[in-house]
């Protein structure tokens, strides 16, 4: 008899969506990949990495490889204090916990606080691997659309004070990008962020700062949301993903005590001490901001490159925001489909995420795709908007089949 | 007004266990650790590694920093199917999963089989992290002796055969670590073997193999359960943690698909491509069965010299299990509370892990001690032991007193 499985009951509501990755295609050899959120290849230090690991093996032999006992784990704690620091939030240790990249953070800050009871709230489009774990937890979300100056928290504010009026739940989480956002590029104002703080103290509600990309300011850094959060409203969840090397699988989270010791009964992958202690060496070796402000220069003239080549190639009633940062252009084209149009676009050779992927309700996103100008050459870069003004033509010109 | 935290109802479960590593100590410096169930330090190959981690940074560049793209992540996956082989289990790609160590492994297994109305059957004693993992889905076990032939297969069944009787849940899941078991030493039988899989069939539960210390043997190796399994009842755990280095976080699982691909829905920290690319760099450059051998040989010394301090040192009334692979003894010492004793043996400069935290009812463990040959030196092995046995004669001639 073949055996049939029993799942837990706790998880039936994970099982209601599609499995995780949905949105990652396999790309066909030789695309040119717009659709990759993955830093430069040439600004990824893999040569200053060799050299780190192995000063680090040379220093410390067998402490990085066993399950604790590594200096440099502390070391890489410590690194990113300062860094907060650097920017305004002064924490202990006990207010930091070192995770294995900031999608286990977010998970596990969900994992924590979230049930099928919970209301959650997220910005509209919003990281489709945020609404992927979420999805694990809860059905019930509110969304709140954004602009070109990101979550429009006045709106928000009219949703929750509905919610109060209608005696409905009141959400428990809001999880936000507030800068440089993925995918819209988009950036929360100061006057948004003062309302969004003050809307989660008088409503009592927590928020999540996924600050993946908020290194990455081409012109100067907004101040973070919690920086500015005086009673500890605030989860930070930070990143080197996009400025080191995602492959190392390092983030954080900065949070209230209160909040960082129950994250550890869930952690159970525990301490990576390789990964940590070589970004640690790494960090030790290098001049951080400097680093940052090349990968800057980086990142903003390929931004700019790409802004150029959609003006100049897309039609008029294409339209996109502006990004101030980060690693992503929004892309509107009215009247298409872009999740059908992509297999003409991989057939072309160029790549691009489907705006649905990153909805709730997908259908919203329809007409939306999601341009990475991190990955790809200027060069790539250029060819390959030209690539999607060609078929993005094709696709307006086409005449509509209805089956 | 200071924020106040609403945690999640599904996991106020878990918030009633004490926080996890309690277990844990921090040691007095120059302690020798006969707690740590670390590998030998001098056989984990840095050396090796050094070199493996350079070859692959030179030959792969950015890949293995990547989020995805290094084709050493697919050999690796490839190398532990291979070793599943010769161990007599063929399993296609879509039956294993490779995770974040072995602890990963469970959790996520735990993740997707246990809730609230969860029965959970453990072996008494058991790993203590794994006793943390199932404490945070669910609060029903049953609990199964061990004797020197592994877990009492026919008390497993007299209880499961009067569950029945009295209409209680049967367990969904069994955790067993067959061969070499932490922290006894001990190894299931074969008939043993050939009667749980029998009981799982009869009662619909399915077991979890947790084979860490499985490739040290140090006469033979058993037969795997997962080998002897014909209809999918048991869900595999390996780990490179005691053969390679606990540091890089290598464990995988090996499961009908069924099972496999839901694991993913909640292993949020994704690959960990720098580890997993390093770690078949590494592989792909040494002979692994040799490398073995040289494990097994340091072992099996180092257990010897241990066993024969312990019956040169220790009084007659102390008894433990004679291991046959793995990095453990088993010690029992009637009259003595192992971890009250802990701070004198501190004291004396000599550590090991109480008995209590091997059990769910931490009373019964409260005469017994887990001592490690892997980590120590084998004439820190020696000297412990002898410290050891001082601090056990002194607190067995200690008048008891009573407050």
């Amino acid at each position: 008899m073949k055996t049939t499985f029993n799942f837990s009951k706790d998880i039936e509501l994970a099982f209601k969506n599609d499995p995780p990755g949905q949105w990652l295609s396999s790309l066909p050899p030789g695309c040119l990949r717009l659709s990759s959120g993955y830093p430069d290849p040439k600004f990824v230090p893999s040569e200053d990495i060799k050299l780190a690991v192995t000063r680090l093996l040379n220093e410390e032999k067998d402490l990085p490889l066993h399950y604790m006992g590594s200096p440099r784990i502390l070391q890489l704690k410590k690194f990113l204090q300062d860094r907060m620091a650097q920017r305004g939030v002064t924490v202990t240790d006990e207010e930091v916990l070192v995770t294995s990249g900031a999608c286990q953070a977010i998970d596990l800050i969900a994992r924590i606080l979230l049930d099928e009871e919970a209301v959650v709230a997220i910005e509209s489009p919003t990281y489709m691997e945020a609404l992927e774990i979420f999805q694990n937890y809860t059905e019930q979300y509110i969304t709140i659309p954004i602009d070109e100056e990101g979550m429009q928290t006045e709106l928000l504010a009219e949703m929750l004070a509905n919610r109060k009026e209608k005696s409905l739940s009141i959400p428990r989480l809001l999880y936000t990008i507030p800068t440089y956002q993925n995918p819209t590029g988009t950036t929360l104002s100061f006057s948004r962020r003062q309302q969004l703080l003050k809307l989660a103290e008088q409503y009592d509600f927590l928020i999540i700062e996924d600050d993946a990309y908020g290194e990455l300011g081409f012109h100067d850094r907004p101040q973070l949301l919690k920086a500015m959060d005086t009673n500890n409203r605030v989860v930070y969840v930070g990143s080197l993903s996009k400025v080191v090397a995602p492959g190392m699988r390092i983030g954080w989270v900065v949070a209230d005590q209160q909040l960082v010791d129950p994250l550890n009964w869930f952690k159970k992958d525990l301490t990576h001490p390789f990964d940590q202690a070589t970004m640690a060496s790494f960090l030790e070796a290098i001049d951080f901001d400097e680093h940052l402000t090349s990968l800057i220069e980086v990142y903003k003239s390929k931004c700019n490159v790409m802004l150029t080549a959609l003006k100049e190639f897309l039609p008029p009633t294409v339209s996109w925001f502006v990004p101030k940062g980060g690693y992503f252009v929004w892309v509107n084209i009215p009247g298409v489909d872009t999740s059908t149009m992509l297999s003409q676009a991989f057939e072309a050779g160029v790549s691009y995420v489907p705006g649905k992927y990153f909805f709730l309700d997908q259908e919203k996103g329809l007409e939306y795709l999601r341009l990475s100008f991190s990955y790809a050459t200027e060069e790539d870069i250029v060819h390959g908007v030209k690539l999607l003004a060609e078929i993005v033509a094709v696709t307006i010109n086409a005449p509509e089949c209805e089956e």
